[in-house]
């Protein structure tokens, strides 16, 4: 984890110039599929996939110019080789079948990662106008609404928790069993959030988000953000999270062990 | 269903100023949790009750003064007799689970309905500023993207089609057996949006909406909103959805009758 002493600004600057370029790029294309005919849909036009390229080649583009010597992982354009140390870890779009269907819970995810994994990340909800950014030196959500610092929830046992997952399958139906068993004891399970649940987990609006089968690009954002605010993201056998997989996040280190303890079971 | 050309738009204009109060007093209670000492809490204040009864009184006021002679049936406050023959269905906060999680999911329900069931129809949702309207005339989305009417989706199969529920419980058992026969068949199926699921079918973004056990004050504004747009809401059996129970809300008649016809086998 880069020290804040080495926290380099000029990482701030970029992220938001990247995050701002895809928020043009992708509004347009956000439940456009109600504008269009269906003869262009059969056509094969697929309004999120073009969205997520060409947010992704927006934010490679700002990447080529400003900080040509880190590496990037990008969702949709794969590996780029860097000399610097840092990767730019980038998924354009996360949670497409929610921008399908029209619900702002959706997120364009950046994040920034060394060898020991995400130090800098934004968690971006371009309809709603909200920018979720974990750094070295902090948390901090802006929106339409102003902005503010952000701080995970306190602590508080599981049953009296609320716990978010995307889809009741979670992953694996022994994945399913094991969210299945944690969610019997919380006070609340929500599903269908996408992205936005690890936002609410920072905003201190939420305990705990599991879920199974992420890929790297979809969980770097989310980690560098909840731990800036002061939660923690590790895998179910409390490893590092930042390799995908199973991951949970937790607004703060007692409902962590208390939920690992169960997960660990199954 | 009262017609285009008797269609007053007094209740156009009044509709509004409430949907605004109700904004104006909901929003500073929403996300307040994470700023609230945990004392205030284990004292029993409820941010979410709080606002939905604040908001209520708001809307009560408004009605009071600008359209004494129209009944009320509110979540909060009941029932108030009118003269007029009209009666404005009030639901400060639907979605309150979605509410104390602090997903911007909930919104501000109001209806105004006659015997036939209810005419014109907000879902209003303060954080995001977005206004789903659906009248005799038309049905439109004012939000900080700017204004267009709404239209559902053209007909597809159920096997192309976009099903929401708010909990993969949906109601009883049964019910959810239901649920489950037609989620079974479709594209996919999503959770989680409270009455924001609606708005998103009168927006042309999902086919259908089903759900059980809700109240009418749950289900007017989504009905006017929805059939404004040229879409369908009835229960589980074809039949008028306005007195709440089982509701499926379609975006078009084909979808309906497909959808429907496996409810029914339940």
């Amino acid at each position: 984890m880069t020290a804040l002493n080495t926290f380099d600004p000029d990482i701030r600057r970029v992220a938001h110039l990247m995050a701002d370029a895809a928020r043009a790029v992708i509004l347009p294309y956000f439940r456009s599929t109600s504008l269009l005919t269906d003869n262009k849909l059969a056509g094969g036009y697929d309004p999120v996939t073009e969205a997520d390229r060409a947010a992704e080649r927006a934010m490679r583009t700002i990447l080529d110019t400003e900080r040509p010597a880190d590496a990037i992982l990008g969702e949709e354009y794969g590996n780029k080789d860097g000399t610097s140390g840092l990767t730019w870890v980038l998924d354009p779009i996360d949670g497409t079948r929610g921008f399908v269907s029209g619900t702002p819970t959706w997120g364009v995810l950046i994040a920034v990662s060394d060898d020991a994994g995400p130090f800098y990340g934004i968690i971006d909800q371009p309809y709603i106008g909200e920018r979720f950014e974990g750094a070295p030196d902090g948390a901090r959500l802006t929106s339409p609404h102003g902005s503010h610092d952000l701080k995970t929830r306190a602590a508080r046992i599981l049953s009296e928790a609320i716990v978010f997952t995307t889809f009741p399958e979670v992953g694996t139906p022994k994945d399913a069993v094991a969210f299945q068993a944690v969610s019997a004891q919380a006070k609340l399970t929500r599903y269908g959030m996408d992205c936005y649940a690890y936002a609410l987990v920072a905003a201190g609006q939420i305990d705990l988000v599991i879920e199974a089968q992420l890929q790297p690009y979809d969980v770097h954002a989310p980690i560098a953000v909840i731990h800036a605010a002061g939660g923690i993201v590790t895998d179910w056998q409390g490893g590092p999270a930042h390799h995908g997989g199973r991951v949970i996040a937790a607004a703060n280190a007692t409902i962590h062990a208390e939920a690992l303890a169960i997960l660990k079971d199954h």
